[in-house]
């Protein structure tokens, strides 16, 4: 992803520029660096992040290092913009929260790119808009073609889940409240050990109804589909193909997106130019917040606790009243 | 229904005369009768299916009746087309079960009309190829616009849920364990009492899952819409619409079918064709049987347990290998 | 067609019996009438149309012997079904026509069974509807995936293009006044010598545009489409896929109806029940007449000499007033 | 479109600064340069062209003055992006194709950007990759919701078909050789005197078919459609609707872009990103050259003048071997 956004920062998004570049591997930086002019690497993250050439941070970095680099963007006062997991836990999410909170302004956007794609920010303006009355389910799909080797149970609720949970939270303005995990006889052709597909149900503050279909070896295309029902009406995402051909086994229809990039590359260049515009502006950045992180956190850890149980489990959350700022 | 399906049978379809009519309102009887070649009102439902002029009785008078009315047509060794449900409890399906299994002739078919429509048949049949490899996972959508001031959050279970169980187990071929039934807040459109939408969550013998949204006061349109999740791809049904039309409000779309008369009536017509050309060939009836409305009745009674405690509940059945012939 | 007419009106339809079967194989209608209850293969068709037990006629014989065995339906007084074409020729339809008129009684039906198709009347009373306002333009798409290596460049236009005359005429109520076909270069997978596609312009007689594109080796399926261009919005029927599914190779799609068979089945059949309806009630026929007939072939006519001179060619036809009664 | 062009270059493409902006309207140049870092108003356009911060320059200015500003960026040795028309007729825009084509360097690119459209890339790629086989047939769809009261039938030919011009070259590489404009009976709605709708009826060189509906005053939306029939298959774009709604009419379907701005907002920032890089990169524009534009003008006076005439019109064009360089 780093590799990326720093191709995102240099050929399609105006008014920034790519100063500093660091990576674990420092051969890696030093020749993504060795590309742009006038960009250095930087061999160690936190001097990255305090070099005095850099106004604001985007953080690819892995997950169990972004607490770290989180606290010290904090202390230097630079915008960062965190992919996600804010952190790797509840505990040290919270901590950050509370630590951005006290500086009395928000530094801190974490990467949930759905909220800038066009179809989910069509989708919200129409639910805000009120033409469907109240909102009352929420159905979500979220296929994946395939997932490396290494990708076990509670990573489909840690990295596919948590977008569905910023979804739920982004459309629905409200907190998830409980959470359980189905785990039904699984895909034959998952890996061993993998519960794959797995169904989500989710429950906000309100009362409201949220199902979630994860399924991350479909060995399909990457289907993400986003169904809202109303009181007066009900609208979908996500089923949209643009160029519908009719093919000589007599089957009409379009390619479904292969992977994230194709599905979500206008969400992430949205994302990242309306990020820099709000660096530039000198205002607060207005994207998703640390305790859109911390949210997230929460309702997953619950959910991986559900896994393991099979039982519903409350999400346990301090109250955002108690954090002045928050 | 009654007049729809004698309309069905004296002009739609081949091979079958409607000789008697019974109803409880007489005056209704004998005016339809009045309309109809050769045709009599009988007062007596009882004496209506003993006349020796019957070949074969549509039952479409109320459950509760059901099961006098089924007795009689086995005891006369009539082919029955009963619509659902079979009767009014589990405990009476299941003695039509044994009585007819008893018979050693199969006269009992349930009117779960969706096995006969093209599109269900032609999911099935995709299913059966192969192609998709294991099923894993159904969503079903079951919307109706509105539902009359009676209808209350049990009927939501017995009445709407009933087809998508009969659904789950024609598509899965296999027996329904257990049954949950959610209620999120209910639609404010929604008549005072009313569980109003509800989401039931299915599990059956081998460990699939089914979810089933249930929302029978959209004021939208009569919205069915099913969609298998397998391991080699998915496939959904009822999403389409005919007439594509360009409206001056600048929406692309088509009407959907506004009730279930629309949305079934092919399913309807094929469903008797079949069944009036099975009683003429002499050989068994085919279609759903006294099992299946038995199964069907047994699943939501669970769902109805369910509804009241909030609770996942295990559904009860005896083993039908224990009643030779079912 | 004339095995499943047999078939549609002994299995399908309410109210009919074939009592009578004619083909030029006598041994063929000796086999389909052996499979009858009551049913007798008689060797002459003229016979057949004779027969006292037969009340109405359906032709589905070759078009050349058409005019014969309609004249004899006529002078028998009997209501006849008969398939495109009316006759072979402009000249011996319209004479049929006059025949007809001098009788005072509709008596023919032409098989234009896309009138009875659900998505054609659906268009044709939004469009009576005044809904969409003056239409003005009309898209027709006509693909067959293969034809018999007989059929030769002008077949395309009178069994083909046929069709959508008779689709232009039933949904704008006005006859076609010019008509050219355009033969740009052709399919390499085509028939030598085969003129395919065709592109079909067409005038009626208030100036609206029509066109067609004939394709008739595809390879694909059948796909008919129609699109009504209006003054207050467009509306177009025939991109319609029930089962829509997710394919390996990334494809979200549906099938396309492989013939007419399964594309048109549902017209045909009530194409038949309403006509049946109609010899019963002792009225008149009311489907496409043998003026429809006439106009269709008049159009024809003129396109299959536009394919030869590649220019605009008027359609000449009589006036319909100058035949009391047509 | 220069105040859409100028907000895109500085707030939305990489690598591009607008640090000179004029316009007839001296007062309007003066306030856009004012909202822009280091920007200036110039008031004659010749003088901003010349300007020696000036790298690149794109040309929105009424199509009249094309002609000598094109001039001067070749005599400068300047890229310039000019939106369409190239010139106003096809002798001065042949003359600029000679001009850039004596300097032995590509500067000009026109402003097609449907080119750059996913949708339409995807079309070219598809037919590109040769899975469809040779293309034989397109099918186009211009449909404007209105036009301001200025707008004449020739315009529509000139502003509204040029794109489709366009369109047809790009998809099918090679030249329209015949046009033909048919204008059926007007929309009632249209202003007195418009032809509108208007067909289109273009040949290729090698004898392909191309049909476009131009309809302007549609009052519905911006909808564009293209389908390509091929031999082994057939494609189609602009059907699309991302957010599909089930609404209280019983109508299930998305809203179509409203304006080109929707519909092709992508296909201008990629256009213009594409260009800018290139202009770095120091190489020459590949974008839709000044000879696209002389040969969409030579098609478009070919078809006014078949607007008038009622008849079809050769297209008369140079070779473009006797132009070296172009």
């Amino acid at each position: 992803m780093g590799t990326d956004h720093v191709a995102r920062l240099t050929s399609r998004i105006s008014g920034a520029r790519v100063v500093v570049v660091n990576d674990f591997i420092t051969e890696k930086a030093e020749q993504i660096a060795a590309g742009i002019d006038g960009c250095r690497a930087v061999a160690d993250p936190l001097d990255a992040i305090a070099d005095p050439q850099v106004d604001a941070v985007v953080l690819a970095t892995p997950g169990p290092t972004h607490e770290k680099q989180l606290l010290a963007c904090l202390e230097h006062g630079k915008p960062v913009l965190c992919e996600k997991p804010l952190t790797t836990d509840v505990a040290t999410s919270l901590e950050i929260v509370k630590r951005e909170a006290e500086l009395g302004k928000r530094l801190i956007q974490v990467g949930f790119m759905r909220r800038f794609d066009h179809e989910y920010a069509q989708l919200k303006s129409l639910l805000d808009s009120g033409d469907l009355g109240r909102a009352l389910v929420l159905h979500c799909v979220h296929r994946n073609p395939a997932v490396p080797p290494s990708f076990d149970s509670a990573m489909v609720v840690r990295d596919s889940l948590v977008h569905e949970v910023d979804v739920t939270r982004f459309l629905f303005d409200e907190e998830v409240t409980s959470i359980q995990i189905i785990a039904p006889s699984a895909n034959p052709a998952a890996p061993e050990g993998l519960a794959d597909p797995q169904i989500a149900i989710l429950r906000t503050a309100s009362g409201r109804h949220v199902d979630v279909e994860l399924f991350v070896t479909t060995g399909v295309a990457y289907e993400v589909r986003t169904e809202v029902v109303a009181e007066k009406g009900s609208a979908m995402i996500g089923l949209d193909v643009g160029l519908i051909r009719s093919h000589s086994g007599g089957i009409r229809g379009g390619r479904i997106t292969p992977g994230f990039r194709e599905r979500f590359g206008q969400a992430y260049d949205t994302e990242f130019q309306r990020w820099v515009d709000a660096v530039h502006s000198g205002g607060n950045v207005d994207g998703p917040s640390a305790w859109d992180g911390y949210a997230a956190a929460a309702v997953c850890a619950a959910g991986v606790e559900s896994l393991n149980s099979g039982l519903p489990v409350e999400v346990t959350m301090v109250d955002r009243a108690s954090i002045p700022g928050a």
